[in-house]
């Protein structure tokens, strides 16, 4: 590896776009892979993504923009996808570039849709990548808040703590601080679930549930999450960490959150169909509720709220119904 | 004490008008005391409290509505405390019936300005009321939505759990769920604590931080409320309860909070002096943050947030800069 490590960025949402301007202020060069050609081309010729945080100025002439994913990827010593889970697999089949020797780093916050795996163990277990070359970006972080250049906070998790520590170093800058951390597991898990509490937030304030139900209900969830990391991957860890209760409070209070959104249709009497097909953005909960819940038959966890989400997302139960019961198990 | 317990309660804000009609949910009797002679009669006249939850229409037969606050407690079995910290020794000074034998209940959420006690402690130590005889009553739980009868979680502790269940008991409607806790002190300093949070919101909202780092904020936040409760009574205790994170996150989330808009004034640039005339209602967190400042001057934890507070309100600290400060202590 030379001094500057080199950084590919796969994917062309706005996180990805947050992610590639936060390296752009520390690197010189960072190779960008997105699908759209439009894009890549709008981006070359006016310097911003025209789907995603379009405010963002970019500086061209630090950017290798592609929409060939083995070009972004050959010459990088650390590749970071942020692209939504449900279209990981898609991408990775496009690879004929080996990940051999790579540091590969997760944004993405997902479980994989074909392996009911969170992304990190997808890596490791399909493509043989060791702990050590994998890591975890994880926020509280709106990529919104990012582009405006607000004061956010990032931990970032690998097997490998120099790896960790690079990243995080070729992350910062006057508006980001980072922290690293070994929880691998964990903070990837955090990240998945919160998105699953983050629909249920949404569920309830479509049903009219208010400010005083959304407390108890944040502070069931991460008292959920805790049950239930503990039992995926034991260590000793702080849930009330930012990668984790922060996480969770970004996402579950966040109006513009397309997990609360996609929840608050559904507490409105919208079909889980009907919301869908309203939503131009993928919800990433709808995804997770499914292998969460699936993988929970095993971890056997006590999860009152994933579960609530599950029967209405994938059982058919009434929302109302469904958080009616499920008040019954807060405290 | 009959079959029935008596109840009375002290104060006529919305928090006490919330608690009266909690109760008038179970029992025929609340004796209600207010300062207003004004608002009782209009509560005599109209049923509803002119100056607070204006909607909530009360069955007038149900209330002994009085402004002696001696003609309230005579008869009281349990004496539920409901009015400004910063009010409480005035009232208390009114005060010829005694205490003996009666259960005192602070739904007061503040530290008495001249004893730096709070509420429980200032009874016990200066009134001789054993601890078995003294409670809390706590959220989180914004009084409006009590009025609108949405789903509201309450947690009640004492020193008696007997008592506690009593209370709890009496106060449970379809709206309301409580639950019981023997952490007298750990609760009544959780209550304190988040106002002074919820100022810390505020100002970085008023000061123009985002929502990033207002998740970040709440992340330390709970983690220093563990601290500086563990250092006052130690305890088993899960800080990620209701009636500890709940409570912290409905204030410090809320743009209704008092504490919350007092501290945004500040950050928006009025001085302390200024953003207190401009607020017609008294922000607990101001007096909260003196002493509890004062308090952890013996007791030591670290805490960052509060000590920040405390600078911007009582040392003459520029909010911008102390708050630059206190980001690097954040994590």
């Amino acid at each position: 590896m030379s001094t500057q490590p080199k950084f590919a960025v796969i994917g062309g949402g706005s996180w990805a776009t947050a992610i590639v301007k936060m390296l752009t202020m520390n690197v010189d060069q960072v190779s960008w892979y997105m699908r759209s050609v439009y894009a890549l081309e709008h981006l070359k010729l006016h310097k911003h993504n025209p789907n995603y945080l379009s405010s963002v100025e970019f500086d061209t002439k630090k950017l290798n923009l592609t929409n060939d994913i083995n070009e972004a990827i050959k010459n990088a010593d650390f590749v970071i996808f942020a692209i939504p889970s449900a279209f990981l697999s898609a991408e990775l089949e496009k690879m004929t570039e080996s990940l051999e020797g790579k540091i590969i780093f997760s944004a993405i916050k997902g479980i994989v849709p074909e392996t009911s795996m969170i992304v990190g163990e997808h890596f490791h277990k399909n493509y043989n990548i060791p702990y050590d070359n994998i890591g975890v970006i994880t926020g509280p972080c709106h990529a919104e808040e990012v582009a405006l250049e607000r004061l956010s906070y990032l931990t970032i998790a690998s097997g490998n703590l120099g790896n960790a520590k690079i990243m995080a170093k070729n992350l910062s800058s006057y508006y980001i601080k980072t922290k690293t951390s070994d929880d691998i597991i964990g903070t990837e898990y955090a990240a998945v679930l919160k998105n699953i509490y983050s629909i249920a937030a949404g569920i309830a304030h479509g049903l009219g549930y208010g400010d005083n139900f959304q407390a108890v209900l944040m502070s069931n969830a991460i008292r959920e999450m805790k049950r239930f990391i503990k039992q995926v991957h034991k260590m000793k860890r702080n849930i009330n960490n930012s990668a984790y209760l922060g996480d969770l409070l970004v996402t579950g209070y966040s109006v513009f959150s397309r997990n609360r959104m996609f929840g608050n249709m559904i507490g409105k009497g919208y079909t889980v169909k009907s919301a869908q097909m309203e939503m131009s953005m993928v919800a990433e909960g709808y995804y997770a509720a499914k292998s969460a819940y699936k993988l929970n038959q095993e971890y056997k966890a006590k999860t009152p709220i994933l579960d609530a989400v599950h029967q209405v997302l994938y059982e058919g139960k009434e929302a109302k119904e469904a958080f009616r019961k499920l008040t019954d198990k807060l405290d």
